[in-house]
């Protein structure tokens, strides 16, 4: 199946959403997005994510990051079921505007489409697929996650602390890294380079090849 | 950008790798295979994480899974810095095998293409992707991770573990669920259905829509 990957410039819809029509480039802005689909209204998983999300708004809120949901069901439905979300999550509100999607053009057009899974009508669901756009409007990074799979608000938040981290520095972020712990050096940098560029202190890691790529530091 | 996405099956591709030619379905078997690309060797974040996949070997092992790493680099380059790898974590051995892609046909193919990383001949480089793959040899679930952002093993083990418990029982697991932790009765199972299927306890959260779609139990 076709799809939207990591690279590709996310496409411009006009979308009709609980905060009624949006196009998408407008949304994002200068700023970056989370777009991010669910299966169904008034389903378990997706209940307990969408307050979640909720719930983490103020750590994607400091960090210039608009939530967008989007899932088939009508604008309607969406409203009676943010009732149940913000029940279940108490002291969250749902902020953030959810797409209704009841046609699937936007979920095929997001690479947001889960298979497996049909309403009781035998139309397509989305899937749990996560989006984290750039001000450029571009898609960064991508979890695409089956219904029975709830995501990880954490593993969000890590992955958009490295993109905001390597996009301001030349760095990358190593395996499990989170927040606060050092970061490598882009190859692109040469020692001398680096002992400029980060005056905090270069750790070069002493390898079998003697290749001197693996340098850590702290931003 | 077409691309593999979940649901689809993977493509049956003959490969060279570090532990000779292998058919990737005869690889996965009747059992899960984790594929997952990283964009050069002799890297800094790529270095790390082929460390930190061979550190966590015994977890995947225990689940059934194999493991199939991916660059396009050469064997005998694999070879090479493998002795890094393993210098950085000690202890660890890479025993899973690595694919060489010097022709970029298969990162193509499993869409595991960054399209914002080039190496020094301006050719192609893999993002950090990772499929989970099933016994129907299609995608379950997949990251779309760019060259500046490692992964998380943690997150990898966690979405396993929904994975292999949502295919054995009828249910799913909650945002931020933790492997031990309560899980979600399916909507398909209905409430009398849900007393036989679990009998050590469901607990039924009461919501102002008065659906009682959200039930929690342990499995």
């Amino acid at each position: 199946m076709p799809g939207l990957t990591i690279g590709d410039t996310i496409p411009n819809l006009e979308v009709e959403t609980t905060h009624g029509k949006i196009r998408i480039h407008d949304y994002v802005g200068d700023g970056w997005a989370i777009i991010f689909s669910h299966p169904a209204d008034f389903t378990p998983v997706c209940t307990t994510e969408l307050g979640k999300m909720a719930a983490y708004a103020e750590e994607f809120e400091k960090r210039g990051v608009k939530l967008l949901g989007i899932s088939c069901d009508d604008v309607k439905c969406h409203m009676e079921w943010i009732k149940d979300v913000e029940a279940y999550t108490p002291g969250c509100r749902v902020t953030y505007p959810i797409v209704a999607d009841p046609k699937r053009e936007v979920i095929k057009l997001l690479n947001m489409v889960d298979p497996e899974e049909k309403d009781s009508n035998g139309n397509q669901l989305p899937s749990r697929a996560l989006h984290i756009v750039g001000p450029d409007k571009k898609v960064k990074l991508s979890f695409l996650y089956p219904a029975s799979t709830g995501r990880n608000m954490e593993e969000v938040v890590r992955v958009l602390e490295s993109l905001q981290k390597t996009i301001k520095y030349k760095v990358a972020t190593p395996a499990n890294w989170k927040p606060g712990e050092p970061v490598v050096i882009s190859p692109s940098v040469s020692n001398e380079e680096a002992k400029q560029m980060f005056p905090q202190g270069v750790e070069n890691v002493n390898l079998p090849s003697k290749k001197d790529y693996l340098r850590f530091t702290k931003v």
